[in-house]
């Protein structure tokens, strides 16, 4: 027996209660939260029962899902197919469960950017967004414990395309929003539909229109519970129409709140105060708000997010005492706009989404929380960690979101697999975080310095290959939740990388005139069409086409910040290749080759700090393979033939390794020649020989011994993980704390508490030290490649010092009053970041001796997470991540404690 | 009987001489000078005879090829396969001709950049470039009137190669010289296969060894006629290996060339006087001049050009003076190097090589004429313009450029078509000089701005139209050297153009998911393999396989300067068509496609006083075609339906025009509506009704009569022809003079004399004045397209001045000291400069009212050829040439004097 109530509203609970038979003194009075309580004899007749009682209708609601979810049945059960799996017996342990209030008031979704995908599923599937649709939403959304939602507007009027829409989400218990820019409750489609009066979305010059549409949204939702969108922007969100100035639109704006707010007052009978209200500084309405527009403060302060999940501004302190309506937050997993769309797939990795809603949480923006989830499918786990965080922030503490992800994975898919499902999809959407894959060409990664391009497809193959994996191990049963869930992105978005990094071999090639580049075209298209397939399965075959058209969404071949019309493939090049036999060399480290290219090929200096290796590749330039030889110079260089980067066989690699016993210390000039014996022609541009020089260089013992567990080289540039500390110096009880699985690395580092006021100076600061080996003295850059937060708070840039050894602290600055338009949203350093999530701070300083020295990061203002330091002489060759970090190993001299 | 011999030389000749029978005078003494002259009874028992004498050796040789050009032999006979029509009978007119010296002692080609095609060549048809060959290229200078060569040296060694290479030269009268970088008559060549001392090509680290080498080289020419390479670069045609500044680098390169003159007079015998030597100022060595080397006066300066024709400097009045070894030019028709190597195919126009060569004419610069010819074919004709400009100047004044080539096209092809024939050949080079093709892109041309990509297809198309049915209409005979000489570089330059413009559309078309995508990308791999084919007719099946390898030079697919290893086809993309019937539109002036873009889609606005036309085009978007409608809104807007510029029928263009008489004066809008008559979709991107805005703006008859006959618009940018002026004020004798042919135009201007001192002020100068028509008032853009001509004169940096009606002139200036550095050889600006082949003077001017103005320009220094005025407001729409000139139509109004 199974007994389900809320306080004021049951009998039987109330009797329980009363009764002291039940404990309800924790939830009484407080805001949906409830008990589940084991009882006996709850009432004559019935030996034991389980109670769920409710503090209000939704505490309720959420108690019985509580328990649905615990006896098997996933929140997504509809929404991503996860089987129920039967069980004949539940046990439940006696005892007494109280929930508290929820950490957020409001916490819901908005669906948006609905076309192509979720506009034409609901057509096929339901006939349109009417309340068969609607109620899937709503019990999800319950499910996920979540009470509030903005429907979907792009062509849709939530309450008039179905009337039942709005009443029923009452019932449910859903508290329905418009989105920003639909004031009212009303949807922009209801005037766009009618446009009465002159037609114009304009309070000055069509008030009584405008009015008496105000008025409509008031009154229809006399009855129902109500956050009501205040204030107006432009006709389809877009910008308020301009009256001519920045004082004449606030006083405009704060006419048209003055009468809203009359409106609601004369429509529904209540209290303003009691009639919750938002006013959402979205894109240029924030500028109104930092001109000094007076509003009500019991209106909720919506702040935005910058579109790709930054929040732009927080609460200071004085707002926060002075408003009694309290702050929220709309954020984005989804965006169709500036500073570019994004409305594939998800690539929402769950530490940035708690890195910055913890910060909404401690500056106090609590009060609602909504998050744009476009077509709410494929972006099930971005949005269900969202609302847990809203309702129960420690569930999801930043040491325990892979362990939240397992979690997750287990109740979805069994315990047996569940640590790698979760190891599985928080890396799919960590490298999508990387670069949305809308942003992603040919060359985002570089082909060649680093091997990098080389190293992304390794890791998205390696990630594929372990989805496949799981999933041949997986019940059938089980399957299409696993599609949906984790083998369809993981494989759409390891094919797109495949296919751009073909598309840039293609092109290299072309360049390099290698034979394959033919073959590499072929790759292009094969990868562009399986893209297709990947998608039509999603489409047509998952749940038998349960899910059709979800995945009708372009994704390859964007224009800078939109969508194509259709997905356009990477362009192509096939070559004509002649009936010969020529060879070409690629060196790692140049995207030239010879013989062609005028200078002379010169592999990248090799070091034996490091032991990095580094490559040749020998391809044929026509249609026949020619006979080669490869041969170093002399025995100190190792060469081993392998595979080239490349799906041809005919291009052979030649990994190139150091003997280093066989060199001094010092640098040491040797080179490998490869040829095809026959005479140089006459021409000075093609022979038939090329010669590719190597360098290497060795430690002396003493530099061994020096530079033993720092990071550093003899030569070239390095990167230090920001988590790679040596030491972790807190002061005050401010600290540097690790965000594990945060951006490019493991783990970031960031400063808590996240409202820590600055240091008196950067010595005396919370601080990081790294122990570091240089070959070379001189001026050094340190880029801290750090996550592109913007500045919450009005009155504080961002910070940070960092210096050498014992030298004076730097201290580079963002959002100086010089740079603050370009690096906020929407300005042109905001766009770059934007698109390669981070943003670097440089600092150059001087390093005065070679050897080994300690690089000190310090605090001086929080709400920075430091991935990375990039430390390079002159210019770093280009690639999107820099160099790898390098970490030179201990030395047996320096284990024998000879240093 | 023909009698032919040297004066001095020949006794036969010396009794006519002395005898009185011919008449010597005018030429005796003279260099290479000759004379032909008819003799009656100049030996018993000889009734009459020709003669030809000549003042000495090369002057007897020239009249014999004189002769033999004149009775059918055109100098190409071997070398482009001009067949020598076999005659009958040929008649002389009695009478005596004398032919002085030419204006430039020394004229000659330099075969450089001989690889892939000249070394592939010999190496097969000779063996190499052994005497063989050589005195095949002996014979065509001499026949072509030149006397002086730079032998092949990337791999060859003159001398070396073939012991009779240099005696031969010395027989038939050729100078031999060595290139600019290799000294002393000696190929680099001979010293890279020795390296003699410790092998560097150093005067510093390895002197006695090159000493050594510099003195064989004297030595060995010691008996044949000498122009000797003095100084020194660095090793293989770079820059001198620097000595640690430029004052000791100065110093060096004077005891240099003190020790090469000692080694001339002691291994000569000679004076030094008697010797003669030149001194290349080739790219870097120019700065040593600068700086103020000492060279003694009979050693010969040798000003260098930009390596695309444009000469850097020319001896200045003082230079004149001082120098008794006088001046030579090295010019380049052909480059491997920066600012970027050119190597395919002729892109000479002969008025650009006159503009600048007759500068090194006025300035003095007389002595040498060298121009770097590549593989010396497919540059016949302006190699021959070259040398017969070096021989005598007045053959080819600039008005008689087009005459000249008809003479030439009859002497090859005969009279029938020779008026066309030049014609083709001056087009294809004048585009050819727009941008040379290698530089060649496929957003080279805009697709969207002013129809421009497809203005340009068109002239090819045109050209090559006209060129196949001359090649139909010629005797067999003459097609092989009609091939070679006209129809492969047009088919080969117009189907370079042909593709790249079909990769842009596939490009455009891909991002505007039109169906044709495919079709484009179909077609640019045709044509791509069209290219091949042209190619290989070239190399395989002309004149037998004669001049196979000689079109072996890629020039598809270049790396910004340099060339690919293979032709590179340009990349395409294939879309993945739905099977579905959606439509897309496309407009005039825009790359965007509807439904698609968030922007609503606008025509540029159209002007009653150009009468221009516009477009869109309206195509499928999947594999179906749609039923579609395209309708104005109102009467005035007239749709003409047509074939896209596509090559797919089913992309179809409606072109827009207005019937101005159903609208009033002032701007009207109105739009065309494309629909395929289905209900607009639900999602806010993608509708299936596109209703595009259309902007007519009608002048007042006030308007009409101030414009008519102007250059200008309503609205929009323009531009007017240099050479289209209602008033040429010349002043002092100096003068604006017309270039026919010249450039982007017709005909350009420039300041005769060309080296005219500057007038005093601007409105006291030579000017040009045109009308113009401006529909706004306010700040005017006037960009003056010149040809990028350097600052020859190191003293005089180049200013044009420019107003309107009575304002004060504004004077712009470049190589003023701020930028001289960018503008001059190699700086950033010439870098663009060279590739666009022009350069823009940009002034800023106010215009008080709209109406009808005089702009005036005027000089302030000669040496500038201007080409095109652009007038815009704002930013100029993106695109190659700029806006087609617009020149207002004579009104009805106007015309009745009403004006």
């Amino acid at each position: 027996m199974v007994l389900i109530g809320t306080l004021g509203h049951s009998r039987l609970i109330d009797q329980l209660a009363a009764s002291g038979r039940i404990d309800v003194a924790p939830i009484r009075g407080k805001w949906e939260s409830y008990t589940i309580q084991t009882v006996r004899n709850p009432a004559p007749g019935i030996r034991e029962a389980l109670v769920i009682a409710g503090s209000d209708k939704r505490g309720t609601i959420f108690g019985i899902y509580d328990l649905s979810q615990n006896i098997g049945v996933s929140p997504w059960y509809w929404w991503a197919d996860v089987p129920v799996v039967r069980r004949e017996r539940v046990r439940v342990a006696y005892g007494r469960y109280f929930q508290g209030e929820p950490a957020v008031r409001y916490r819901g979704i908005f669906l948006n950017n609905e076309a192509p995908c979720l506009s034409a599923w609901t057509a096929e599937k339901f006939g349109g967004m009417n309340s068969t649709f609607y109620t899937k939403v709503f019990e999800l959304l319950l499910r996920l414990r979540a009470n509030y939602l903005w429907p979907a507007m792009w062509n849709n009027a939530f309450n008039e395309d179905d009337p039942r829409n709005g009443l029923l989400a009452d019932e449910y218990g859903i508290v329905m929003g418009t989105s920003h820019h639909e004031p009212m409750n009303r949807a922009h489609r209801e005037w766009t539909s009618r446009r009465p009066g002159n037609g114009e979305w304009n309070y000055v010059t069509n008030r009584p229109a405008v009015q008496q549409f105000f008025r409509e949204g008031a009154k229809r939702s006399r009855d129902r519970e109500l956050l009501v969108t205040m204030g107006m922007r432009g006709d389809g969100d877009v910008a308020l129409e301009g009256t001519g100035g920045i004082k004449s639109d606030i006083a405009l704006l704060e006419t048209i709140i003055t009468d809203q707010r009359r409106f609601l007052r004369e429509e529904t009978g209540k209290p303003i105060e009691d009639i919750p209200q938002v006013w959402v500084l979205f894109t240029e309405v924030q500028k109104y708000y930092d001109a000094g527009l007076e509003l009500p403060d019991d209106i909720t302060l919506m702040f935005a997010d910058d579109n790709v999940g930054y929040l732009r501004r927080l609460p200071t302190a004085e707002e926060r005492a002075a408003r009694k309506g309290g702050f929220g937050i709309y954020h984005h997993m989804d965006m169709n706009g500036g500073p570019y769309s994004y409305k594939w797939i998800n690539t929402n990795p769950l530490p940035k989404i708690w890195e910055q809603m913890n910060l909404a949480l401690e500056y106090g923006a609590d009060r609602i929380w909504i998050t744009n989830i476009g077509d709410l499918k494929p972006l099930e786990i971005p949005i269900e960690f969202f609302l847990t965080m809203a309702w129960d922030p420690k569930a999801v503490a930043k040491e325990n979101i892979g362990g939240w992800t397992a979690i997750w994975a287990a109740r979805e898919f069994g315990p047996e697999h569940a640590k790698e499902i979760a190891a599985l999809v928080s890396r799919y959407a960590k490298y999508n975080g990387w670069r949305k894959p809308e942003q992603l060409e040919p060359d985002t990664y570089s082909l060649e310095n680093f091997n990098e391009a080389e190293r992304v497809l390794a890791l998205w193959s390696d990630l594929e290959a372990r989805a496949e994996a799981i999933n041949d191990r997986l019940p059938e049963s089980h399957r299409a939740a696993y599609y949906q869930l984790v083998l369809h992105p993981i494989r759409g978005c390891g094919n797109l990388t495949a296919l751009l990094v073909a598309a840039a071999r293609n092109r290299r090639f072309a360049q390099q005139g290698r034979a394959s580049t033919n073959l590499e075209a072929a790759e292009t298209k094969r990868l562009f069409a399986r893209a297709h397939e990947i998608r039509d399965y999603y489409n047509h075959a998952l749940s038998g086409g349960k899910w059709n058209h979800l995945m009708d969404q372009t994704y390859i071949g964007y224009f800078n910040w939109y969508q194509p019309v259709q997905d356009i493939p990477p362009a192509v090049s096939e070559l004509d290749l002649n009936d010969e036999a020529r060879f070409g060399v690629a060196i790692d480290g140049s995207a030239k080759a010879w013989p062609g290219y005028y200078l002379p090929p010169a592999l990248p200096v090799l070091d034996s700090l490091n032991r990095q290796s580094s490559w040749i590749e020998v391809f044929p330039r026509g249609k026949r393979q020619a006979e080669i030889s490869v041969k170093p110079s002399d025995p100190w260089i190792v060469l081993r033939e392998t595979r080239a980067f490349s799906v041809s066989t005919s291009d052979r690699r030649y990994a190139v390794e150091i003997d280093w016993a066989k060199l001094p210390p010092g640098r040491t000039t040797g080179s490998i020649k490869v040829s095809d014996g026959s005479v140089t022609v006459a021409d000075g541009v093609v022979s038939a020989n090329v010669s590719v020089a190597v360098t290497a260089v060795r430690a002396s013992p003493q530099e061994e011994a020096a530079a033993s567990g720092a990071w550093g080289a003899l030569t070239g540039p390095f990167s230090i993980p920001a988590s790679a500390y040596e030491r972790n110096v807190p002061r005050n009880g401010v600290r540097w704390e690790a965000i594990p699985d945060y951006g490019r690395v493991d783990a970031a580092m960031s400063i808590f508490p996240v409202d820590a006021a600055s240091p008196p100076s950067p010595t005396d600061a919370p601080r990081l030290e790294y122990p570091i080996f240089v070959g070379e003295s001189g001026e050094w850059t340190f880029d801290l490649v750090t996550a592109p937060t913007l500045m919450v708070d009005p009155d504080r840039p961002l910070s940070l010092a960092l210096w050498i050894d014992d030298a004076a602290p730097q201290i580079v600055t963002v959002f100086t009053p010089e740079n603050r338009a370009s690096e906020e949203f929407l300005g042109e350093a905001h766009d770059i970041n934007a698109r390669t999530d981070m943003r670097i701070m440089r600092f150059k300083v001087p390093i005065a001796s070679s050897g080994r020295h300690v690089l000190t990061v310090a605090m001086v203002d929080p709400t920075i997470v430091l991935q990375t330091i990039i430390a390079y002489r002159g210019t770093l060759p280009a690639s999107y991540f820099g160099p790898p970090g390098r970490k030179i190993p201990t030395s047996r001299l320096a284990s024998k404690g000879e240093r």
